[in-house]
């Protein structure tokens, strides 16, 4: 008779891959700093811009020299001058004087707001009519308004993005400490496999697994170290686990996951040195014989062989556990979208199933129709362009049922 | 008096992007291919997995030696052997007999179904006692379940993920033809500007529009050069711009895109051989003063010097350039979560406006509350998780309107 697995819920191994440390902080130049998560909260270490600058071509005026204008009774201001762009105007504004200021350009003293040169006439002899009436501040980005100093503007463990990385620009910052890549070793085991550049014979298949899980590992920055793959063989498995723990954080075995005939990997990964058995067996489908272990801040990941259990398996487990080694500290926004079930799709209580849908774009939004197919299918999956969750207290989703569809990118 | 621009649509200009051609086509290794596009539709060359596997452990059977078995009418069958992992049975079933079988092991001749052996009981002297019925089929993965030999599995320009890796991993394929990265070439100017490593003088701010967009083009895999600061001289930006055409697919100018006293980035996208102005001018906020102009299949952008404009512009037009460079054909679903927008929002119609938004997670999905700022202020847009449109035809959008919020990755 072979053994049950106990599965564990999708949340309670989440709370054990939440367990794991970050890892260390380096320094990288800006430049190679997004898609890196940043090592420690950032505070701005000045005001930004530093000056008050014009956000548009203009003139300078105080508010109250223009108060009331309009096109049928302009202000009448002397112009003394032209603000230089990346220089300090040499002059301040008296009542009733104005300056030429372009975009970016700094204010002169004296001067509060500026008129759009659109709203301006030459009127000969150094004067200018302004015909627009302005509030102090209006068309002028202030000293702090950007950023002031000592606020924190981006938080321990958050992604750089474009954004993140001008902001960090602008106050010089030529060096960003970030967490360090997760190093994943990936190993598949089968004795029906043969490697990529093999020539299956009848019987045989080719390993998938390897190279879609290196995809998505690399995928979020992972640096990935292919190992190949093992027979179906205790002593060879546990030889390659072990020599793959000696450089890597995390080591990944696909294949052999269950309880079955040949089914070795969690032997394997209790008996490495401080390996811990965390969870053997999960309430997901596709993914059931998965398996999470630990040794010291090292962690152990046993997904199944079938290719489409893999990749569902790693994105529901391996991701955030890369994302976590990688410094994310808080739930991030998964890319959903809304969609209309184009069919009833039965689950299982207590089981969290992740069916895969293509999605079309009808008159009212996105209809997600699910894609059949064995979990042992890898076409499903790459005619999918989404995953639908059915939860656990559900016994499966109605026809024409508003759900989420989280993207497959 | 200054210039008008012509605003040209979202839309218009969308248009004008789709006709630049995609960039030849070029072989990476299997495993570098992920995050390309492919090059032409790919076929599969073979069935997959071309051999009847077994998806469970268990006894191979025809299904009629089982029907109507079951736990006290168990079907009693002769075991005559075990099906070896990775090559064929040497032997066929006749009627009565079974074997024991693995999963992804090659059906022998005769076998139609799988039972799992948790259907099974030992009943001594070679024989097996098997209490499920089974139709055939059941708990195998027929030869060309996964891929027919010929049929169109991956399209033209399709974004290759980890399950197409895995899918081309399945056929030995070791190269793959996708097109090749974009090559970008950047450019800032401003006289205000100091480069990153630069401390800015009182009237100075540092260079932030290189670093964001070479940030936000190498997301998208583009092969970025930073040419850096400009001054605001014609003869030097139109130099500078002429020679990065030299190796360049796209060249990007930020800063002096309006119609401005020291806007001259449209005179210089004229000027270049074959240099054709295509738009100068977007109906979009931010991001107004956009240019858009080609030269041959080279393509010429003007963004705003304003830090949050060239980014959202970007977003806007350079990503979708740069993915149509890369070979995307047709329109893909963009990264979006489901928001109620918590406040009122004013636009103008006749024009598309981004408004940032930060998305917190309520009782009944997201909420989306604006981020207020200046287009000048790159902080906003650190603050902000997501862009939500206000299209053309609206005024405006209403507080607790439905929303959805395109997630600034």
């Amino acid at each position: 008779m072979k053994p049950f697995l106990t599965l564990q819920s999708v949340d309670g191994i989440l709370e054990y891959i939440n367990d794991f440390p970050a890892l260390a902080a380096e320094s990288v130049p800006l430049d190679a700093a997004a898609g890196r998560r940043i090592a420690e909260a950032w505070r701005a270490p000045a005001d930004l811009p530093g000056f008050d600058r014009s956000t548009v071509d203009g003139y300078a005026v105080r508010a109250r020299d223009v108060f009331g204008a309009q096109e049928g009774s302009p202000a009448l201001l002397e112009c003394v001058g032209e603000c230089p762009m990346g220089g300090v105007p040499d002059f301040s504004l008296a009542e009733g004087q104005t300056a030429r200021i372009l975009t970016g350009g700094m204010l002169p003293e004296g001067a509060d707001c500026v008129v759009m040169v659109e709203y301006s006439r030459q009127a000969g002899g150094g004067l200018v009519e302004l015909i627009r009436t302005q509030a102090p501040g209006d068309n002028v980005l202030m000293h702090d308004e950007d950023a002031a100093q000592g606020e924190e503007l981006i938080p321990a463990g958050r992604l750089l993005r474009s954004q993140e990385t001008g902001l960090l620009a602008a106050f010089g910052e030529r060096e960003v400490r970030v967490h360090r890549a997760a190093r994943v070793a990936i190993i598949s085991t089968g004795d029906e496999l043969v490697p990529l550049e093999g020539t299956p014979a009848p019987g045989q298949v080719r390993d998938v697994n390897s190279h879609s899980l290196a995809a998505l590992c690399r995928g979020v920055g992972a640096d990935v170290r292919m190992v190949g793959l093992v027979r179906d063989d205790p002593a060879r498995l546990r030889a390659e686990v072990e020599d793959a723990l000696g450089s890597a954080d995390v080591v990944v075995v696909s294949g052999g996951s269950s309880a079955g005939m040949r089914d070795h990997t969690v032997d394997v990964f209790t008996s490495v040195e401080g390996g811990t058995l965390l969870a053997h067996g999960a309430a997901i489908s596709p993914g059931k014989p998965f398996i999470l272990a630990r040794a010291g801040d090292r962690c152990l990941m046993g997904l199944p062989g079938h290719v489409t259990s893999a990749l569902i398996c790693a994105r529901v487990f391996l991701l955030p556990l890369l994302h976590r080694l990688q410094g994310r500290k808080e739930e991030e926004i998964a890319p959903a979208v809304p969609a209309v079930l184009s069919r009833a799709v039965a689950s299982a209580q207590g089981r969290r199933d992740f069916i895969r849908v293509r999605l079309t774009k009808g008159p009212e939004g996105y209809v997600a129709e699910p894609v059949m197919g064995l979990s042992g299918l890898i076409s499903g999956l790459v005619a999918a362009d989404a995953l639908v969750l059915c939860p656990e207290n559900r016994e499966g989703l109605y026809a024409g049922e508003r759900v989420l569809a989280e993207l497959l990118d």
